[in-house]
Formats: structure tokens, C-alpha cells, sequence
């Protein structure tokens, strides 16, 4: 049971649209709070795109995603979790990046996320174009490699851009695997599609034993048993969840830099979080947020949906 | 047959951007109109959102839902029903609310529809948020409590607001469940989805007997076999129609001021229409379109399509 | 000189698109925060717009003021003012309205001023709709009547609306000097124009001696005239600043519910401003700012500008 | 004194966002209604761009022209006119074009001017891209030339477009003026402005006689001064005045297909029409409102300002 | 294997945003250019919308396409096929059209596809309009009637509209069918759907032996099995495809000027065009996409999505 | 006189939405075309922001600037210069950037540069945000450091930010001056305003003898006095001119990351520039133009209405 101080502000007794906007009308309780240690999950925003090669914009998701989600309510509808009254949940803020310069960045942001691994919080991320996962992966793979569960439409498994840049939101994963973050044989990509420039992140795929679901395999065998293969995968082992919100079809979610059309749409979105049900969660992350590419803010709230939804999975109990 | 006086003009004779924009291009005639006594079914506007207790604007719905009704042609596809042909159609303009005054607006929408009872015409609204249902079935239900199939992703059943406030866009089936305007055992609403604050509104429709299909149940089992059902339970008595354009997913609707993620897309919002054919249908409405959320527009296409599916419904033979 | 404790961030520290979204970044410190009692200027959030007779929206204005106030710098360019050094400021958080009762939420708002001006405490208030200022002048003025200075296209000195509603956005300056809150002769309206209903306002002002500059005027003489005209007429007794950001020509500031062309531009939106120093400044509102209506957003950053001039001129000596 | 039937619905008694719009609320009076030969003043939409060779829309502009009108209301701010209680004001409807093909809508829209002419009401028109002006002006130069006060960034006067295309919106009044509509003596064009093909356009006003005022010279010396030449050109004698919305700079009217930059304000777009009081004018035109350009709707309610300032100026006293 | 010249610039080496935006970054070989008869698929644009009836737009069409091909790669992701690679393609600029003369553009479209066939090169054209298809038919139907497979929400078979005009969008397919460029028993219509002037196309239709699936049908068999029919009704012959962009639901391709709701999704979009695979196909196109009703650009990314889809089947070796 | 080779096509001949959209309508003459040697005066474009500490977006500038750039004709209005008649004009192309490494990007950018200078090219730049300035005037002043007229709202003259970070763009002419690539005694910054963080960049510019003109100072002045002034200073000797678009009134530009309220309007926009008449200039740019914050695109035309005014001052004859 959670204590009080840390219960959002009901959309009955204080309109939805008023009041400074944290997420999910959480209190905000940064790292020099005086509760700061008291919290058990620890939602963070990274407002950060400098990995980004295409369209900018990430950098101003987490401001977006926090507006949008003062439309969030206190219980799941499917499973009637009321995560906020189960475990002391908090708005941590916003890790501080430098626009200007990206491993300073990234070494800012690995360090926020230590602190969280020594307070023993785990954090969902609001990014963020998608190198966000890379330094926070460092921090919370300090004790071992993990497995991932991914939903995307992009592997973001290549080995460099331009020439030899290594750090690009087309590349974490690479990165992580290389640097031993992540398990490869314990990886699952679902929903990749899009042209393609060549194959050589499959390749890298195949040889590490990086499990892809591409999207006309998701559709034809369906969420359920996708998701089952995706638990079989990642076992009772730690496990971060990577969801990129190009996973879902643009014209549900158009904020965002590297669209991919043909996708899922919203109720798929929101399904494939059910089926992380009792997966060993670690941190999760919802990035690529893109808040000037989506006029009319549809992509937050639906962002913030899946954020609600990842934050009640990793409150789920082992299967 | 219906009086050529009441035919629409063809877009093959005047292009569909031209004219006075009237619902469907039909006539506009008033209470004072000469000709008033012969309509059969009523288009109204009900401009009116002073129930929204979030994102406000559906008292512009009726201007833009006129403006995109010009688009719809004559005859249903599926159907080859020609409505317009069927029954004297009309546009009877709007029922001017008080925008400060909740109660003075209720008690002139009832005063309307009381008019149209005694003129023996059968109205179709176009909202206006979903408290217009409430003064429109104070007016249709003087005989007698009706049954109520209603598309909505919320109940709009709770108590009250924010310390006690009865007349909100969320309360006013609690309402007319409380004032005898619907029988509770033959209303069944379709659609329920997202966050929620608690079960008061699910414990209130379990005492009374109120049917609610959540919208994974509406996934799994499919729309006709959800409208089998709904037709069961209505029966052939009279019967309400109440559509919340947030019943659709926001993708395809996003102007609506509660939108909730993973519903219906634009073709299932269609085909519910299309099972109630044979429902004794005294009314219907369309409600919650919110221009100022609908920066290109669409909303109020689907809204007008839709409106021009329950109006092919409302002349069903029945079954 | 002020506690750093209430110093904002700087933008050379945390990007301005970064951080939970404060006004001005400022902290937030609602009357419940134990440092509430040294707050020398307060500024507050009213996100209601039940008084809104034609568009909707006000009520997201405050949310949205929020995030376009994280651009705003430390010091003033013309005067060099650094209003956040001088004085202690913060972001006292919102006023929860009732959306849908307007008695009981102007009930809500006056009692928080009370709160505010027991406490010492001088309110820059950030609407909201115009009605917004009568239940804060009702705080306000418990000491006696106050001259006001009121930039607007309109005057909202009308009686009443749709039959004898008092209170909605165009009447809180007739009730307020009705009920003995302003002293009609300590009154100017500057920039009035647009088409009219009739002249019943002009007639009140003329009657009561309220000094209206249209905005004919305002460009025949100049900003400087006016605005020493303006301060000749309040003199040296506390006064209020209401600026209803409609005074703004609605081409530099789309965002609000009843625009009238043919006003003012942005840089004299703001040289107004600068012509308040030396006023005596009670409390100042910035109000209408219309989210919904301002798809770009630049209403709010204009608003925000205009919101610091406004606690710069508060803050200024006395000429 | 007008007749009552023909007042326009006031906004004190039915909020301006409800009822069926028609042009500034008058009623609907087409040439079959019973009433239609007592209207002196008829309003009058031309949807209609074919002769469009640049970005495309002014089709839509009566439809959203009509809309944004119901935000007027009766009385001048400035000369205390009051329009609609001066004379029989009413909107006409559309003339119904033809898409595809120029010659059958020109003979279309001379066919309904002359039925005005016949009726003796004098029209405000609605367009519609520049052609529009052609066949009203065949309508209304039955009896001899007139003179013309043409406010536009553009001289409209080329010969012709892609090899010999005649008909178009870059060659209304080059047209004019070979048939005799239109006495180049007495035309000034004002406020001309951007890049130019080259001077074709400008050696054709020079041999004929025709004044063009460009923005430079407007801006030096001033509006009223302008207007004062104007009055001097056209003289007693009946002027036909048209008004390109493209005149005002596009900041103020984005809702047009040729914008020019670095034209005159809101301000300026209603005084130049103030300036026109005394003219012997026959007929106005406001065109080249783009509604798809127009993402907001603001140079829709700019150009109805504007139409309520021609209607006033038609109706003010003889110098 | 194709020469190097005309393989695209790669993502990897210029940024996407970069660059003069060609048709998926080939290189602009116009008929003029010293390398033009080496082209085998030349993707042509045909910014033309004079026989639209409805909302304008088209006419921009290219130009937006052209932007969002920037983002289309090498590979297709299901295929595995590189078409860029497998035989010479170009960007051959756009047919410059009349846009006041109906008949001269489509003199002008005629010549230039006859240009094409002279020098063997297939077409994948970008409208414009659907008018479009009729001169590129003329052109492409000289040896001989062709077969179509025709994916739209719309027939495009009426006969006349506005009393008698032959030549609109609406039109098209009946002219082919009379001027005998298709042969009406190879020719297949998806996706029709949409309210109903009448049924004078179907009649037509059925008199000719065209074969309509309508949405109903669509949806209920699956793309698989609709596609298979295709195949078969066209056979081996020579077959155009013609590609409406509102046969996509408007949700998904909202830049189009006849929208029907109630349509496939994206998924969808492309999966139709998988069908076409071993069809032997003289030339396509893709039409109606209309950047004026498409604010943020996502129809056209869809667009360029399925012209790469169409440019892979037209390489797709016979099945 | 120039070569017809370089002359752009005519919006006679081919409407202006037609057409693979260059500079201007120029010819694509890139580094490696044959007839690279023969330009004049080239346009580049850098579609590059990495250097932005707050919105982002500039990158996609040069593709949007092109698009607008088709509406720009022949002949400057006011001077009766035909630019593309007197000298070869022609569009270079972007330079490729590293979006994910500034300093590579730099480098790239000084060596397309160098190349320009070797071939005796004047460039006419549209960023990229403003510190594309640095790396071009590393190129174009490698013979001596230049004079500099200077449009912007912001100094750009800051020392770092994020503690210590030196490439940002707001410190690209702290670091010219540091250089040497600029000469402070002969740099003239017009338009500066907006809210401060403190005086670093003014006190810089006070101690090596940089000219700031306020905007306060600019309106009580006049165009034609500052710019009487920034002449003398600059006086015979070879000059840069930068242009960032927030100059401008963000009303009028609202395409831009950091916008300033107050600004000029779009005349004075453009008669700045012909104040430049008789300037050396050696180069010129056009920066911060980020398109996802134009949404209706209306800075872009703007920016090539400004960039058209350069080109021309660029070829105005010495005084």
C-alpha cells in the first residue's frame, strides 16, 4: 500500500486541465527531496534528441507527455490495478541534457540513473529520441546483462552513420550489445518494417541471436501469441522494455521523427503492454516522442496511455 | 414518398462547396416555418457545452457538423435506402442555449423537443456535449421510460462532480435512470474503454441492470454479434439512440474533448449503425464533436456519416 | 534582495524545454508549502472560462502559459530589471474552478485571494476568462474601491446577457463597480473597438465617468500620451492592471474567443507595459489566452511577455 | 428604415456560435423567396476558382466567409452606423459555378447579377478568385462604364497566362477595360506590391490612364491621403469597388493563394474602407479568400470586417 | 543491373532532409536531358486538379510527394527486391499543365506520355487529379485497350456532371471505356464505397462488364483473395493501375479531396499493391493526393509508401 | 548579362507549383556539373541545427525555403533589377552536415565553402541555424577579417553554455571575433531584444567595439537611419550580412526556435535589405528558418522574399 503523499490529484476534485502539469499529477520528488528515497518507481523525462538523424524533436517530449498525462486516471480498466495506490510512484523530473554536446549528455544521464539503481528505483523513461536507452542501460545493466523486449519499427541495430558515427538513435542497441548490456539471445524486436537501406542489421541480428518479429509475421500470428514467444524469450530474468513509439502506425501517432506506415493502431499499441504480465521489468521506456511533428497532441496522449500501461506491468505479478 | 419541398439539392447541380450550408443540404424549417408540420424527422443542433468538465467546444459541433454535411449524397450504399425520398427530412436550425446558465439551457432544449413531440416529429441531434441527451429525453420519454443503445467509450453514469455538481456530460444517464426517463433493463452501452477514477459508475449500472459491453468484449466478439445482442435487449419498444463520437477511436475523431485511445476505427463505426435496423427508434443523437480539437476537420465528416447511418436506421422497416 | 530559494533556473543550466513546466520556472509553493509565507509577488493560475459567452478555451490558458513562461530570461532589456533578485516570486499554483458552476467557482477563487492578501501577498493572475476578475477584485478590494487601468477590445461593462445572466466575461467590470470594488472615476479602457451590439456600455462609462480610449485614438496619440493619461487618472491609490490579451491585434495573438481586428501589435502590446511604472499596483491579470484557438502557440509566449512586463512594472519605483 | 423581417438574429439573444450561418445573420432571401424584391443591399457568394493559376481554394471561401460573419454584429464602432436597420440588407445565396468549365460559370454568375440589376439591389459579392469581378462587372456596366477603386497587391491587368489563356485571375481588368466596363480614367489600383514578371502589366495601366498606387508610395503618405486621390479619380459617377484580400499583408490574411509580403495591417485594411464614404459606389467585391490556406480562420473573419466596412461605406451619405 | 547514375543518394551519406527534393532522390533526367532514352521507369509528376468538383488541391500533389520520397530507401522490406538497382529509373520532371484550360493540359499530358512510349519507358505518374489518368490512357492505349486494376472509394464512371461537363474526375473511366483505351472486361474496381448520388455508374458498370468490389466485400474476403480475382481478370495482357489515394480511410490519407470514411488502413494500402505482383503492368498511377487538406504531410509519406510499392510490382518478374 | 543557361523558368510558362522545386527556380549546378565554373553568385543551402540550445528544426529550412522559392518572379519591384539577367545565378545544392557531430559537420561545411571562394563564387546561404555562419566565414575570410551587418533579435555573442560548451548558436561571431574572421569595429548588430540572461554579450561588445542598434532605438529611428549607420561602418571594404529570421516579429515569422516578440513587420523586413545597397558584400545568409514550427509555411515565403532582397543588394551597384 502506497502512502498518500505520493496519490495523484483526482480529475473530481481539481479539473483535469489545471494545476503545474507532472506526470500523471504525481508529486514531483527530484533527487534532493527529502522523500526522494521513498520512492519505488520513479517516472524520469529525458528531453533529448541529439542521437536524432532525421526530424528533430524529441527534446521536447517529456514536456508534452507530462501535459498529456493529467488525462490519465487512477485504475486500469482490463485488469483493475491502481498502481499509484500500490507502490510509492513519483515524477523524479527531467535529467538536464547538453543539446550541444552528446556524450556529455549521456554521461549526465547514466549518472541520473545511478542514483536511481543506488535508491532502488526503477525508472520509466519518457524520452527522448531512442540513444536514451544506451546510457540508461548503463546504469541498470551494472550487475549483468539483460534481456529487452522492443517494440518498434526499426531494429536501431546499426553499426554507424555518416562515416563512422557511432552514437545515433539508429544505433543503442548495437552499442549495448557490443558494450554487454544486453543479452542478445534474451533480445526480441517486434514490429519492424519500413524500406530498408540494406540488411545488415538483420545480419548483425542473426549472429547474435536477436530474436526479430517482423510486422506482417506480428499480424498474422497476433498479439497473444507474439507475446507469449516474447515472455518465453526473456524468461524470469531481468528484462528492460524498450518501446518506441513508431512501433504504432503514424496516423495514430504522427509525433515522431522516422515514421514507418502500415503498423499497429491503438488498441494494438495498448494490448502488447498487457502481455508483459510477469516479465521481470527492470526500467522500461517510452521514446521518439516527437511533440513539433504532432500538431494536435494525439501522440502524447496516446503516449501516455502505453506509459500508464507499461507502469501497471511492471507492477504485475509473476505469472 | 416524401414532398420534392424537402429534397436536398444535388451536388451534380450545385457543387457541394456552394450554398447556404444546411444539415444534408436540406431545407431550413423552423418552428415559425409554414411548412413546419409536415416534417417527419428533424435535424436539430444543440450548440451547447456547458456540462464539459474537460476540453471544452462542442457548442460549435452543430455549425461544422452542417458545414460537412453537405457532402452526403442521397443514397446509402449498402442499404439503397434513399431517406430523403422516404419521409420529409428537414433542418430545423438550432435551440439557442444560455452558455452561463446550465439550468435555463436545460429547460429550453426540453421546451424544443416538446414541440417537435406534439408536431408528431421524430428529431435527430447533433450535440452539443452528451448533458444535451438528458433535456432531450425529458421531452421524448413523457409516455414513458425508453430503452437507450449507446455508443460511448465512458458510462456518463456517476453520481456527481466535484463536491456535488449534478448536471455534467458524465452524469446524465444517472440522471434520467433516476427521473424514469430510461428503463435501466433495456439500456445497454457499447464500447467502455480507458482509465478510470473507480467503479462507482459500474456498481450503479450492475444494481440497475444496465448492460455494458467494454470494448474488448466489442473486439472479440465482433459488431453484429454485439448488435444482436442490443437488439434483444431493447426489444421492440421505444427506443433512445445516443452516439459519443468518442465512442470511435480518437485517431479517426479526434475532436472530442475526453478522447480515449483503442476504440473502433471509422468503419466499425459505421457498421454499428447499420444493426439497428429494425429498433424502434423515437430519437437519436450525435454528440461530443468538438471542433476547436479538430483542426482539419475530419470528426465532423465521420459525425455526418454517421448521422446519415442512424437517420437510414430510423426509417428501417423493421425486422 | 530575494532568497534563491525562489530564483528560477537559468536556461544556460537546464535547456528551457526541459523541467516540470513552472511559471516563469519559478518553484511552486501553493498556500499549503512551508516557504508560502515569504512569497512577496504570487503568481496564480485561474483555468476557467464558464463566463465565456461566444468560443471556449480560457481554461486551458494557464497549463499553456506555463510552458511558453519556461522562455522567459532573467532581466528586463529596457530597464534591466531583475524582478526575480528583487523580490521573492512564485508559482502558487492554480485556483481549481468548478467547471460547471460558476457561483461556487467564483466562491473558490475569491477565497484564495483572501488567502493572498491575508498573507501579504500581491497575486499577478494568469486566466481564465474576463469574468476571472471580478471574484479576485472582490479580495482585493476589501479595503476600499481601486482605480484600474484595462487594456481590451471591449469594455464588458454590459448589464447582462441572453435574457438576465449577470455574470459572464462581458459584465465583471459593471458588477465590480456595482458592487463598490472600482472607483469609476480611477478607471481607464484602452484599445476599444470592434463592431458593436449597441452603445448601453459607452453609456454606463459616460455615465459613471469611466475614460475609454478607443483604439482610434490610441494610434492618433501614441502609447506615451495614452499611458500618461492613464496614470494621471489612477494617481497614487492602489490600483489593479487587467489586460485582456484581445487588446493584442488577434493576427499577433489568435489565441482568445472574441478577436476584433485592427488592434495593437506586439511591440506595443508590450510598451503599454512599460508605461505602468510608477502605478501602484495592487494585483495585474492577464486573461483570455485560448489555447484551443492558438494552434501554434505564439498567443502564450506573447502572453507571457506581456506577464513579465506586467511584474516588472509591479515591481518598478514609484515615479 | 429597414423592415424587421430583414434585422439579423443579435448575439444577446442567440450565442453567435449557434444557428445556420448565413452572411452576418441576415436571412436567407434567394431570388425564388417572396421577399427578394424588397432587398436594396444583397450579399452575394461567387464560390469560385477556376481562373486560379496559383494555389487553389477561394471556392471555399463564402462557406467560411459566411461563418466567421455571424461574429458581427450591428453597429459601426467608428461612424455609429447601423447597416441593417438602414436598408433591406439580405444574403442572395450562392451562384452555382461550374467547376469545370470557365465560360459556363462566367455566364452563370453575369445571369444572376443581372437579375439584381433588374431588381435593383445593389451587391456586396463574396468570391471567388479575382475573375469573379469580370462577369459581375458585364452585369453591372450595362450601362456604361465605371469607375473603380481596387484595393490589391496585384494590377490583375496581363494579358494572358501560358501561351494565351485569357480568362484567368491575373486578367479580370485588362479584360474590363477592352469591353468597355470599365473607364481606366477612372480606376486606381492600390497598395501593388512583389516580385514581378516583368512590366507589362504596368506599361497597359500607363497607356490607358489607369493610377497605380504601390505599397511604398501608400505607406509614405498615408492612408487618408490616398483615399483622397481615390475619391478625386472616381468621382459622382457610379464606382465599382474591389477588394483583394491579398492587398493586406499576408501575416494578417494567410488565406490566399498569391500572397506578397510587406503589405499594410489589420488597421489599415478597415481605414482605407472608411476612406471610401462618399463614393457613388454600385457594387463591391471582397475575393481571393483561401480557406485550405487559412489553417485558423482568421482571414476569414478579417475579410467579413472588411464587408461589413464596404457595406457601411455603401450605405453612407454622399460627401 | 542498372547504371550508377541513376542509383539514389543514400540516407547514410546526405541526411534525408537534405538535398533538392527529386522523386526518391533519382536524378531529374527530363526529356531534354543527354540520358533520357537509357531510362526504363521514369516517375513523371502531373500537378494538375482542373477536374476536381469538389475540394481543390492536387495540383500540388507532386511537388509534396516529392518532399516525402526523400525518406523512402533502397530495399523492400518483404520482397528483399532493390529496384533502383535492378533497372534504370529517373525523376522526368512534371508535365506542365494549363491549369484555365482543360483541354490544352490535356493536349499537353497526351504529348508528353507519347514521348514516353517512343522511347520505351514506363510511367509511374503522380497526380494531380484522377482527370489525370484519361491523357496518360490516351497515350499508353495505342496499340490497343487495356485492362486496369483500379483501387479507389469512388467508380469515376458517371457520365457527365453540372449538365453536361464531360471532363472531370469523375469522369474519366467512362471516356476510357468509350474512346476505347480499356477494354471494360479486364477492368477491376476496390474499395468502392461512400454515399450515393445514384446508381448510374453501377449501371454502367454492370452493362460493360466491369467488376465493382465494394468495401463490404473487401473487408470481408481480405486483400488475398480480392487480389487473386485481380490477377485473374487482367491476365496476361497489358494492364494499367490506377491508384486513388482515397481508397486509403481518410484517418490515414486525409490530404484528398473527396474523402470517404470508413476505408482500409495503411497496412492495407501497401498489402494491395503486394497483390499486383506477375501483373503485367504498362504503367500506374497514384492520384488525388491534395497537400492543401493534408496539414501535416502524412498523406503524402503514405503516398510515396505506395508508389514504391507500385514501382517494385511493375518489377516483379510474371508469376 | 547572363547566361540564358542560368535563367529561371517563368510561372508563364510553367505554374508556379510545377516542377522539381529549386532555388528560385535556377538550374541544379552542383560542384561536379560541368558548368559549376561559370556561376556568380550560388545558393546554398545547409540544412543543419545542431548548434540549437533550444527548438530545433533548421535543418529542414533549406528544403522548405526551396518549395517557396518557386513564387519568387523575375524583377525586383522597387529597383526594376532583374538579378538572374545580370549575373549566373544558380542553386549548389545543400552541403551534407553530420547531424550527430558538430565539428565534422564544420569542417564539411568550410571545405564546400573553400571551394566556392577558389571558384570565385559569392554564396547567398539559407540555413541551418546560426552557427552555420562560423564555418562559412572561416572560408570567406581567409584573405582578412570582414565587416558584418547583423539582423537578428539576439547577439549571438555569448562565451558558452551547458558550463563550457563552445559551438552553440549562440556564440558563433564571439568565436569570428576570437578568430579573427571579423573585424568588431566594423560589425553593426540591428533588431536586438527579448528577455536577458544577463549582459555577458553586451559587455563583449562594448569592449571590442561592436555597434548593437536595440529594437527601442531601431522604431524611434527608422530603417533608413540605422541603416545609414551600418553602412558607415561597415564603409567600402568586404562585408558578411547574416539574417537570422527572428529579426523579424515572431507574428510575421513564426517559424523559428527562439522567437522575440516586438519585432519588425515584414515591410521593414524587406526594407532593411535595400538599405544594404552599395555594401561589399561578399556573402550573405539567411538563418533559422525551422519549418515544424511554421505550420502554414508562411516563414519560408517570407525568408526567399528576404533572400530575393539580399541577391539583389548583392548585385546593387557601389553608391
Amino acid at each position: 500500500m502506497s502512502d498518500p503523499f505520493f496519490h495523484p490529484v483526482s480529475g473530481f476534485d481539481l479539473p483535469r486541465f489545471a494545476g503545474v502539469p507532472t506526470f500523471m499529477r504525481l508529486p514531483h520528488v527530484g533527487p534532493e527531496h527529502p522523500r526522494f528515497a521513498e520512492v519505488d518507481v520513479g517516472i524520469v523525462g529525458v528531453p533529448w534528441d541529439s542521437g536524432t538523424t532525421n526530424r528533430p524533436g524529441p527534446r521536447h517530449g517529456p514536456r508534452q507527455l507530462r501535459d498529456a498525462s493529467t488525462m490519465i486516471r487512477a485504475q486500469h480498466q482490463v485488469t483493475g490495478q491502481r498502481p499509484f495506490e500500490t507502490v510509492n510512484c513519483a515524477d523524479l523530473g527531467d535529467v538536464g541534457p547538453n543539446p550541444a554536446d552528446i556524450k556529455d549528455s549521456m554521461a549526465r544521464i547514466t549518472a541520473f540513473y545511478d542514483t536511481l539503481v543506488a535508491a532502488d528505483i526503477r525508472p520509466l523513461t519518457a524520452g527522448g529520441d531512442h540513444l536514451t536507452s544506451l546510457p540508461v542501460l548503463r546504469a541498470l545493466a551494472r550487475s549483468g546483462p539483460l534481456g529487452m523486449i522492443h517494440f518498434d519499427s526499426h531494429t536501431d541495430l546499426f553499426h554507424s552513420y555518416f562515416g563512422g558515427t557511432m552514437y545515433t538513435h539508429g544505433t543503442p542497441f548495437r552499442r549495448a550489445v557490443e558494450e554487454g548490456l544486453l543479452d542478445p539471445k534474451r533480445v526480441i524486436q517486434i514490429g519492424i518494417r519500413g524500406t530498408m537501406y540494406d540488411a545488415e542489421d538483420r545480419d548483425f541480428a542473426k549472429a547474435e541471436g536477436i530474436r526479430i518479429v517482423e510486422i506482417e509475421e506480428f499480424f498474422d500470428r497476433g498479439s497473444p501469441d507474439v507475446m507469449q514467444e516474447a515472455r518465453d524469450i526473456v524468461g524470469d530474468a531481468p528484462t528492460y522494455v524498450s518501446y518506441d513509439i513508431d512501433f504504432v502506425d503514424p496516423t495514430f501517432a504522427p509525433g515522431t521523427g522516422t515514421p514507418e506506415v502500415g503498423g499497429p493502431n491503438s488498441y494494438e499499441a495498448l494490448r502488447v503492454c498487457r502481455g508483459l504480465a510477469g516479465v521481470n521489468i527492470v526500467g522500461a521506456d517510452l521514446v521518439e516522442v516527437s511533440p513539433p511533428f504532432d500538431q494536435a497532441g494525439a501522440t502524447a496522449f496516446l503516449g501516455v496511455s502505453i506509459m500508464f500501461e507499461l507502469l501497471c506491468s511492471m507492477l504485475a505479478q509473476p505469472a
